[in-house]
C-alpha cells in the first residue's frame, strides 16, 4: 500500500532538539529520532530488537541510545554494542537505521531500501532562515489519509469556497482560471493568472484589483512550493498567460509537506511568509493567522470527507474537470506503489 | 441487516431550524436535512457526488445548497445545477434525496425505494400543540442497537425492578397482570388493567390507591403511543377487563421513538404530558423530570446488556412468559427484513 | 487462548465490600462478586440467563441478588428462585456460578471446570494483617496483555533501568548477578545475592553497602512472592551463593498477582512492606511510594512495548541470555493452553 521509496518529510529541523529523543510514524513505521553531539539527525526504527519496547522512551549517552527496559545500547549506525549481563553481542543484535537528510529546514527519512537513498533526489524547499524572505512556520495533525489532504492541494478551485470567511477570495476565479499543468520528476507543476483579483487586508495598497500569477510545483509524497506574485491590472494580459517578467510589488511564498503516519493519519507541516521586504514581523503575524485558521478550514472539510467515504469505501466518486490535478497524481502515485 | 422501506423519525420539527444544515445519520447513511424557505424539509444523502465531503458543512443559498469544498450547488430535488468552472453538469451528478413528511411533531425519512413512499402509512402520534394535552419533549442517545430499546418497550414488567428508584411502582403489578395483545399493522396493541394500584406524588389526590388503565401502540421501527387513564377503584372489575368508559380522573399521555443511526447507536425520541385540565406547568415539569431520570434508568441497563451480549453474540437468551411482546415483534422486523 | 483451569486473584479481600455487588472481568468472563450475610463471597457470571443484563446493575436481598431489569432472582448456588409473573422456574433457569476461595488477603476465582477445583492448589501469598509484617497494598489497570507483565517480574535485570531514577539502583548488578532458578509447580523460583550493593534513603543506616539475598517465587498466572533481606557485606561470601542463615537487620517483602482482563488489558495487584520491627508506618508509606512511582514506570514501558508489537505481531524477538526466566515460563504457560 505505501510507496517505501520516498523521501519523507519527519519534522522541521527545530522540532530535533539535541538531547530528546522523538518518536514519529511514517508509512506505519514508528521511528525514534535524536542528534548526535555533532548535530546530526539519526532515525532508528523506535523498537528494540530485543523486546521492543519503544527506544524513544530509552536514553541518549553521548552519540549512543540505551533501551531503558534491559539496558541494550545501540550506536548511531543502529549496532548492539552493549547487552548488560552477557559478554558475546550477536551479529544479528541491532536496530534499522534509516537514512536521513536534512534539507532546507525539513529532516527528510527515506523509508525505502537503504542502497536506493539517494539525497539529489529530495524536492526543492525554501530555508526558513533563508535571508530573502521572512516566513512562519507550524505543522497540523489530520485524521484522514494523506492523498485526501494532497487532492486538496492540487485543486486549489477549492480556495473560493472553502475558505470564503478566511481568505474572501472572489468566488469563481479559483474555478474559472484553469492552471497549465506540466509533469515534474515525480510531481505536477501548476501555473496561471488570476486577472482582476480583488484585495484585502493589507494588500489592499496594492490596489483593489490586482493580477495574481500564482505557480506551484507539487511532488510525491506531498511537497508543495509555491509562490504568488501580485501585479498591476494590466500585467497578465500582456504577459500573454506566460510568468511575469521584472519585480512584482508583493511576492508570497508557501512551503508544505504532507507526511503519511498511518492510513488515517497525516501530518501537514507548513509555512508561509513574502519577501522579506514586502511584509514586516506584524503583516507576517496576520498573514500566517489566517493562514492557519483556512488550514484548519481545509482540516475540518478533510477530515468529515475521510468519515463519509469510509461509510461507503468503494462508492465511485463524480469525475469534474476539476480534478484533472488529483487524477494525473493519483496515477503517478499508482505507478510509484507498483 | 437493515429495513430499509420504512418511515424513521429523524427529528423532533422543531429541531430542523431554517437556515441550517443538520447531519443526521438512519440506518447507516449520513444525511443532510434543511429547510426551503416555504419551510418544507429536504432530506438529502450527506455526502457531495464530486469529491464525498459531506453537503451538511454546505451552505444554503435560497432553497439550494452549495457544497462548500469544490462548490458543486444542487437544487432541493437533489439535481446539481453547478458546477464551478464546468459549464456541462451530467445527468449523474445529483445526490440522493429521500421523502420527508412531517406529521404530528416529527420529520419522518423513508429509507426506500422511493416509488414505495407512502405517507398515509406513517404511525399515529401526537403533535406537541395539541390544544388537548400539555406535553414536554426531549431526546436521548444510546449506544445500543435499537431493538434492544424496542424489547424494552415491548415488555413493561420491566417498571417495576428498572425504575423501582424512580416510579416507585408496585413491584410485581407490571409482571403479573398480563397484558392483552392484538396485533396491528407492522406492530402490536398491549392493553391491561392495573388495579388497586398505589399512588404518589400529586397523584396521590386521586386516593391511596387506583385503578389503573394503560394502552399502548407500539410500531415499527419503533414509534409507541401510549395513553394511561387513572380510575377510582372497583372501575377495572365493573369493567370486566375492557376499555374503560367514562372520563377518567387523571389521562397521562406518552409518545416515543427509536431511530436506529448504526449497529450500535440509536436516538430516542420521548414527549410525556397529561391531558390539558389535569396538569399545571409545574407538575408537567415533575412528570417530565421523573420521566427523564426513568428513560435514563433504561439507558444504563440497555448499553450495559449490549456489551454483555457483544461478548458472547450468539449465545441463546432463557425465554420466559414476560417476553411474549418482544418475541412477537422480533419475528414480524424478521419478516420486514425479508 | 486463555488457560482455564487456574485459579485468579479477582480482588484484595478488602475490596469485597457487604452489601455491594462488584463487577470484574476475568479472562474476556464478566462477573459479578457479593458477600452473602455470613461474609462468603460468590461469584457469579455477570450476566442474567434471560436477557443478558448485568447482574452487577442488580439488588442484594439477603444472601440472593436479583436482577434489576426484569426482576429474575436467583440463591447464591446460581439457580433463579424467582421470575416475576411467571410460577414455573425452568431447571435451565440459572446463572453460572465460578468457585471462590478466600486465601491469604486475596479473592481467587476458578475459571474453569468446577469440578477441578482444587483450593489447596493456591499458591501462597501473605496476609496483609500478617502480624509479623507492616504491609501496604494498592492495584494498578494495564491495557496489555499479562505475559508482557509477567516478563517482567520474571526478568528483574530491567530494575536497573526502568527504575534508575526512582530505586537508583547500582546499574549492572541485576543484569550481572543472575538467579539461579529452579522448577516449581505452576512456576519458577529466583534466587540470588548481591554483593555489595549500595543503600539510599532510610536503608543507609545499615552502612553505605550491604549484601542482598532476593528470592521470589512466581507462579501462573502471574503470582509472585518475593522477600529480600540486607545483610552485613561479606555474608554473600560467607554463604557461599545459597540462602543465609541467621536473622537480617532488614527484611523486606512485596507480593503481587497479575490477572488477565482481556487480550489488551490486564490487572496488577501489589502489596510492599517489611518485617514488622524494621519498619514504622512513615517508612513504610515511603517505600511504598517510591514503589508505585517505580510500578507506574513499569506500566509506561510495558503499555508503550504492547503498541509497538501490535504494529507487526508476529516479528520475532533477540533472544539474549536475559530472557531465561520468561522464555521458561512462557514454555509453562504454553502447556497449560494445551
Amino acid at each position: 500500500m505505501w510507496v517505501q521509496d520516498a523521501w519523507y518529510v519527519a519534522a522541521w529541523t527545530h522540532e530535533i532538539e539535541p538531547g530528546r529523543i522523538h518518536a514519529r510514524t511514517i508509512i506505519d513505521q514508528p521511528l525514534a529520532l535524536y542528534r548526535t553531539t555533532d548535530g546530526a539527525v539519526v532515525a532508528f526504527e523506535d523498537r528494540c530488537c530485543h523486546r521492543f519496547a519503544p527506544l524513544s522512551l530509552g536514553r541518549l549517552e553521548g552519540d549512543d541510545l540505551r533501551c531503558m527496559y534491559h539496558g541494550l545500547k545501540f550506536a548511531p549506525d543502529g549496532r548492539c554494542i552493549e547487552i548488560p549481563g552477557q559478554k558475546l553481542i550477536p551479529q544479528s543484535a541491532c536496530v534499522r537505521r534509516y537514512p536521513v537528510a536534512v534539507v532546507g529546514s525539513w529532516v527528510w527519512i527515506w523509508m525505502g531500501d537503504t542502497a536506493a537513498a539517494d539525497a539529489t533526489s529530495i524536492p526543492s524547499s525554501l530555508a526558513l532562515d533563508d535571508p530573502a524572505y521572512r516566513l512562519m512556520a507550524s505543522h497540523l495533525d489530520y485524521a484522514a489519509h494523506y492523498l485526501l489532504i494532497d487532492d486538496n492541494l492540487l485543486d486549489l478551485s477549492h480556495l473560493s469556497f472553502a475558505h470564503e470567511k478566511t481568505l474572501g477570495l472572489d468566488m469563481p476565479q479559483w474555478a474559472d482560471q484553469r492552471p497549465h499543468v506540466v509533469p515534474l520528476e515525480r510531481g505536477l507543476r501548476f501555473q496561471r493568472w488570476l486577472a482582476n483579483h480583488p484585495t484585502r487586508g493589507f494588500m489592499r495598497k496594492l490596489g483593489e484589483r490586482v493580477d495574481v500569477w500564482n505557480s506551484y510545483d507539487f511532488v510525491f509524497p506531498g511537497i508543495f512550493l509555491q509562490r504568488t506574485t501580485f501585479h498591476p491590472q494590466g500585467t497578465a494580459e500582456r504577459s500573454g498567460g506566460r510568468e511575469p517578467e521584472g519585480e512584482p510589488p508583493f511576492y508570497r511564498v508557501d512551503e508544505q509537506a504532507v507526511t503519511p503516519i498511518s492510513a488515517r493519519a497525516s501530518r501537514y507541516f507548513y509555512a508561509a511568509g513574502a519577501r522579506r521586504d514586502d511584509i514586516d514581523p506584524g503583516k507576517l503575524e496576520r498573514l500566517f493567522g489566517v493562514t492557519q485558521l483556512a488550514f484548519n478550514e481545509d482540516k475540518t472539510l478533510i477530515e468529515a470527507q475521510q468519515k463519509t467515504i469510509d461509510l461507503d469505501p468503494t462508492r465511485p466518486m463524480l469525475g469534474t474537470s476539476l480534478d484533472a490535478g488529483p487524477t494525473r497524481f493519483r496515477k503517478l502515485v499508482e505507478s510509484l506503489q507498483r
